[in-house]
């Protein structure tokens, strides 16, 4: 099959381009968004048969959109880029399905607020893509792993990750409920964000828990991820200075799920430490406190519950077209009581304090797993959330960098965690590590597993 | 003018019965959803004009509807029943204006969660009523306080309070970020009940700030709160039995800012406290403990920067059609920074557990004030969110209860208070003390200012 290219390889086609690289071009006049819209159209073409990571693509729309885009003075940095949507977000002039047959056809004449920043911006808003029902549980993605199809791009957000990983697009929105955004940008060898939560508008998103979902953006390098964090004026966002590998502390976290780390992903994280001390970072265990042992028990009950909250609508008014297992949230068949609720809540609470009380001087930013290790085989999974949901729940910004490849020649990232609030240090960070950590894309992680 | 009913006045007419009494008449077939349908519509017919609680109301669609829930079997306790839906929350077959110019005639094509719950159950979604801008701010609802239409019904959820504290219509929903939903509860003589943050689903209702927005409903009697409860399943509600006042625990919470208070609040927060005195309950003086202090400016902190984030696509897209207020929230013109917004979410996370933590074997409900007094007077200001505020940003559910008539002749409430997930026992509860509470709907709290 066709291979990906690697993030660093020289692009020879307009799709190769990072989003920033891609934006410099548009700005510079030497790139036309058409031009760029029909690179990645021609790769969508070749590609998509099979990666099939599209739920809605209206090709005539988009030729059109970009040609009045080319007309129009560049409105923003993001000016002429084209954007995957994952198929929870309201887009005004395409189908809102949710990958849920109670939405087939859906129209809902509103863009989800993160959709109308960026349209609004000059972004050209591509189509929908594929991804597990309503965001949660139930019908899979049909999308496949652009590294080897017989592969999950993991999910939730399976369309947009591998879409960005397939070269069929530079930028794509997804969301992180669990592990949604950043696993698979890990599993398509992608660069992931997951703001602060509350940082982002979730208007017009699919509700699948109120205290966990997350908007989060894909890109094909930390500049792309700045380049929309300026558009969502995050944390206040200027100029996003590089901060230098040297000197810098990075608390390398295991976590308290350690125990479902693979060969690969211990490789992953392991290859990336190193990479950071060789450059000059100071690199040191952290082991998280220990309320923090309590939270992926905690985000359990909590998705559960909230999920019985968001599907009601559907089980009130959809019958047996809701997914067997929303209907049981809604029934709370698993009997998770108000008083379990209740201290799941309260253990985030004290724990979301704790977390970002340990950043100072003696810790910049965290190193930490974005999976177990490579994605598994098969489309019936997404792959095992265990590694994020515990950061999803402290509302803590994310990036996932790319490290390598797995012994089955899938890609395996790492994550860099920051506490809230701290976006615009977090992306500065991640701009100066990614360079170390992404080093040799081609580099073989089977060989330290 | 025509004064409105107190609610334990004998109803004559249909429009004046409450929601569960209605329901029962409805269920044994005593009365027609057309039937409750058409006085309601006679009353607004007669009202309105006066009252301008409605943005959006398409009568014969609504006779259409109604006849039709006529003929299908009984839904749930909620079929036939009408309701007033605050113009923020999507409606399939209704604009969604958000009383904004930027929406002027959205049509959305989806219903919110919360509405699509009750319309499925057999509710009528009679109309939309009338908003502060976004339910933020900008522009003022014009709606004017059924009981002296010099004054303010309160806001932002001005219309839907106003709607029911007039007989217009039986069930409202409204939505707090401040004090939107309980103070206008206060102002309009009826009941409010704003559950625990995450106990509803907020899908499809216009998002103003992610940790503060909760959706509410008003009815006039605590039944009536409880016969929509069990619709949502709040906290796995079944039977809820009521409690009686007897040897029940209250805290007098005058609360942090009690500064703001004027005699016709404290003399129905007294009032109330005094006629739970001799009912038999336990009435003790109740002082948050002291970091809850700083909740005050962790809500402005927290309302004011999500905010910004909430607004953003229509300050990128919509110009100066955003109002100022909210344009300004965008800019950070008020400077709050990542630091001082992690520190507001840092004292919540801290405070809301304290407050959980006070309940138990010697406290079962906090008695507060609802609002400063009765509804200034003018439709400029829509009163003073400092008694709301505090609790919204806890995430506690809350229910407002009538006490008695200001100087002014206008109503004042107190609110019953319970930690968070505790939303069946607080309306538990609420039945018990209302009709202590409630006593006299035309007690003069001028006797005691």
């Amino acid at each position: 099959m066709d291979m990906p290219l690697s993030a660093t390889a020289v692009a020879t086609q307009p799709n190769q381009l990072t989003a920033s690289e891609a934006a410099a071009l548009l700005r510079s006049g030497q790139l036309s968004c058409e031009e760029l819209l029909r690179s990645c159209l021609k790769r969508i073409e070749q590609r998509d048969p099979l990666v099939r990571a599209w739920l809605h693509l209206d090709v005539d729309m988009a030729i059109r959109n970009a040609r009045e885009l080319d007309k129009l003075p560049m409105k923003s940095p993001l000016h002429g880029l084209p954007w995957g949507v994952k198929d929870v977000f309201d887009t005004r002039d395409m189908p809102t399905t949710q990958n849920s047959p109670i939405y087939t056809g859906m129209q809902v004449g509103r863009d989800a607020a993160c959709v109308a920043v960026v349209r609004h911006s000059g972004s050209l808003i591509l189509g929908k893509t594929d991804t597990v029902e309503f965001a949660s549980q139930g019908r899979k993605a049909l999308t496949r792993n652009p590294f080897n199809p017989a592969h999950t791009p993991g999910g939730s957000s399976s369309g947009s990750g591998a879409a960005v990983g397939d070269f069929q697009v530079p930028l794509a929105f997804g969301t992180q409920t669990g592990g949604s955004h950043i696993r698979p940008a890990s599993f398509n060898g992608i660069y992931g964000f997951k703001p602060t939560w509350g940082a982002v508008s979730r208007e017009g998103l699919r509700m699948s828990s109120l205290t966990l979902d997350t908007v989060g953006w894909y890109g094909r390098s930390v500049d792309d991820l700045i380049l929309v964090a300026e558009a969502f004026r995050l944390a206040k966002i200027g100029d996003v200075e590089t901060v230098s590998p040297r000197g810098l502390r990075v608390g390398l976290c295991r976590s308290p799920v350690w125990d479902n780390i693979e060969p690969a992903g211990e490789a992953a994280l392991l290859l990336a430490a190193k990479r950071l001390e060789d450059a000059g970072a100071i690199v040191e265990d952290l082991e998280l406190p220990s309320p923090c042992d309590g939270l992926a028990a905690a985000h359990a009950d909590i998705g559960y519950s909230e999920g019985g909250v968001s599907f009601l609508p559907e089980y009130v008014g959809a019958g047996d077209l809701l997914a067997p297992g929303l209907r049981t949230r809604v029934l709370n068949e698993r009997g998770v009581t108000p008083e379990e609720l209740l201290a799941a809540y309260t253990l985030a609470d004290r724990c979301r304090p704790i977390f970002d009380g340990l950043f100072g001087p003696s810790l910049d930013v965290v190193l930490t797993p974005s999976a177990p290790g490579e994605a598994p085989e098969g489309l019936h999974t997404t792959g095992n959330a265990v590694f994020n949901s515990n950061w999803t729940l402290l509302h803590v910004p994310c990036v996932g960098i790319p490290v390598g490849r797995g012994p089955k020649g899938l890609p395996v990232g790492v994550t860099l965690v920051g506490p809230r609030c701290s976006d615009r240090r977090l992306l500065a960070i991640a701009k100066g590590l990614a360079p170390v950590i992404d080093a040799d894309p081609q580099s073989a992680l089977r060989e330290l597993c």
